[in-house]
């Protein structure tokens, strides 16, 4: 019997030949991150048992995302504390306020490699799921662990492969796929399992669509959300690397034609529609028909999930050929990573949204965690392109989260209520 | 004897012939504005008054500034109940987050008219002087009488006239002027008396540089910043009603050829060197070289001091001019309000800064007022082109906080430690 491809990168990441769901394993791990929220706990924790040597200065990344510039005195002691780190152990590879969201800067300067397992002290690390590798969230202290010896034990998932057919309809993105999908297999339907994601809607998509399906994995408890690296990741993983020029060699791997999954879930989008992710669960997944008419008071455009340059584009083409959007709705837009935003400005988007009466802020994680900015008070909605809808995630214990696409959280921006962008 | 401007508008706004300081003058109001800070406590009070309309819904303006987008659930909280008082009192001006910082914002959209008697609950609305009018900041439940009757009452200030004469340096600025002014009266020295700045280097000066002038008065404890309109002013004030469909009549009043200052000091600038206002004092004013060489952590360019266009420009000219900023130094950059940032988007500034490291955030207070966004934690030294240094003002009780103009502070993000700007 065959691997799948988590289990692939897993076995050669142990040194083993095969290794079969169930297997415990110690992996070498290939990139290791940490951020400003996590990152302190995982540096005192190495103080605390007396390490003081990393294991690799190159494999480590360390980059403030979720309280940037530092939003209070214990988000700026934080980041002393972690500068210091850097400095002491020389990693080679930190990112201080400037860049934005951890998932989007990751890939974009090179440290995700296909074939290979990254850990983030950040639950959203399935992101790089879409790259072809094992990528997953770890908690500070695991995170220690990893910083002190490079290596970590992993139980070897099952896997869930979703085989996605079909095109997706005008107005339909990457996002309702995804939402659709933990809709059906629920919030703990894949606890502690590798989701992979193939078939030709995927092939077809963007590697930025792609992140947003990966990127959500854990949102049904996956391990990761992994997807077959083809030509388009490839050059995107060379491209990346050449930019900031480094070459780390990586072996793109594949399942074996004969894999076993745990369950294969035929996904077939043709007749897919725009959709929201109900308060206060990501998988309360309802047809935005169903919902429309719902004044909201705030949209907030970006995050890991969909903050990237088409995520954008799509948003603000919306609010364009609509005139703007409604009278007394706050509209948050933040481009996940500087990269995207000077590409942003380039194209002329940056400037339509101020335009418009938009916020654009710095690429931060900005409203997603509820902490940063962009705050919902009591009593209000928001439609939300980020990945989670809990209960006071963005804000007042009392607010509620409507997630969605792009397009769909423009067309929102236009009306003023929950909306089908269909029928704008 | 005749009046000073101060006197004249204080005249003719309460209805009287002549006015002498000392005088008690119940003055009519021509603007009133109130920001997501200061604004509850000015409606909590008019609820608690049980007054239920406003004097005149034309006439206030109510603005966020200091917490856009929301920044924790009380400020969204405070900005729900800000927004359905305006909903409430049709109140006609209302900026939501998108705008930026007040004092930009006020005359941007043309709400400052030179003659007339303009109040913010914001001690910094002595900015507006620089337009000619007496302006100046009061507190939240003075300005809820404001609201409720139209007038308050003032005692007619003593005068300073400071004429300013002679040519700026390259690399001095208006902040080198004002600060070298504070520097020289003090911090007390001009308590409860309005600063009158003349002569023929500010005359020269831009509206922008002049603004920044005005805006410090309260900083040597003046009640306002006042420069006599001139035609640079009233064009100023008629492009920015023009631009926002607004015609509201004023008359530019100028101060009597025989006025009585109480005292008029001759600051001559030709010889005028790049300064600091060195932690904790804004008058505790020290030419750049003499503390030249301290490491630094932070940069702020913005606020309502120095967030303008041509503090934006002339900042990034020294950063382009030396190719960057200095390693581990981090710069904060906050143009003043969507109208500055949409401007320096197309002039290519805000992409330069992005592309040399620095953060860009969206228009509002920002770092000025340590509670918003990059805020200093403790033992970090920061450079500030913001008005004030006072002990934990950026943040941590054991920061420190140099003020310097917009060119001084881009050669500081240069060089990572305080600098003259000329000895880069």
């Amino acid at each position: 019997m065959g691997m799948t491809l988590s289990e692939k990168i897993l076995a050669k990441a142990s040194g083993n030949k095969t290794v079969s769901p169930g297997d415990i394993v110690m992996a070498k791990i290939e990139t290791a991150m940490a951020h400003d929220i996590t990152g302190p706990l995982t540096v005192n924790t190495l103080k605390n048992e007396g390490i003081d040597k990393v294991w690799d200065n190159e494999k480590i990344v360390i980059l403030f995302d979720h309280q940037i510039p530092a939003d209070s005195i214990t988000a700026a002691e934080n980041h002393i504390l972690m500068r210091k780190f850097v400095k002491e152990q020389n990693i080679k590879n930190f990112y201080d306020i400037r860049e934005g969201v951890c998932h989007q800067v990751l890939p974009e300067k090179g440290h995700v490699l296909p074939g290979t397992v990254l850990v983030g002290a950040d639950s959203h690390t399935c992101t790089h799921g879409a790259f072809g590798a094992f990528a997953t969230g770890i908690g500070s202290t695991d995170m220690a662990a990893v910083f002190a010896t490079g290596e970590l034990w992993f139980k070897v998932p099952e896997t869930l492969y979703f085989n996605i057919t079909g095109e997706l309809k005008p107005y339909v993105m990457s996002k309702d796929v995804i939402l659709h999908i933990i809709g059906e297999v629920g919030f703990d339907g894949a606890t502690y399992k590798a989701a992979q994601y193939g078939g030709e809607t995927v092939k077809n998509m963007t590697i930025a669509s792609r992140m947003t399906m990966s990127n959500m994995a854990i949102e049904m408890g996956a391990k990761t959300g992994i997807i077959e690296p083809d030509e388009k990741t490839i050059n995107y993983v060379k491209t990346a690397m050449e930019k900031h020029g480094t070459t780390r060699p990586f072996e793109p791997l594949k399942a074996d034609e004969d894999a076993e999954y745990e369950e294969v879930f035929e996904i077939e989008v043709n007749d897919l529609e725009p959709v929201f992710a109900c308060p206060h669960a990501v998988d309360n997944v309802k047809q935005a028909r169903e919902v429309a008419g719902r004044p909201i008071d705030q949209v907030f455009i970006g995050s890991c999930t969909n903050g990237r340059l088409e995520d954008l584009r799509a948003a603000i083409k919306v609010i364009e050929e609509h005139g703007g959007i409604a009278d007394d709705i706050r509209v948050v837009v933040t481009p996940a990573s500087r990269e995207v935003m000077l590409a942003a400005i380039e194209e002329g988007i940056i400037q339509k949204f101020y335009k418009y009466g938009c916020v654009v802020t710095n690429p931060s994680c900005s409203a997603c965690m509820g902490a940063l900015y962009g705050i919902l008070g009591p009593g209000e909605v928001g439609v939300s392109t980020s990945n989670r809808n809990f209960r006071g995630r963005e804000g007042s214990l009392d607010s509620e989260v409507y997630l969605a696409s792009p397009i769909t959280a423009a067309a929102c921006a236009v009306k003023g209520e929950l909306i089908d962008p269909r029928d704008l």
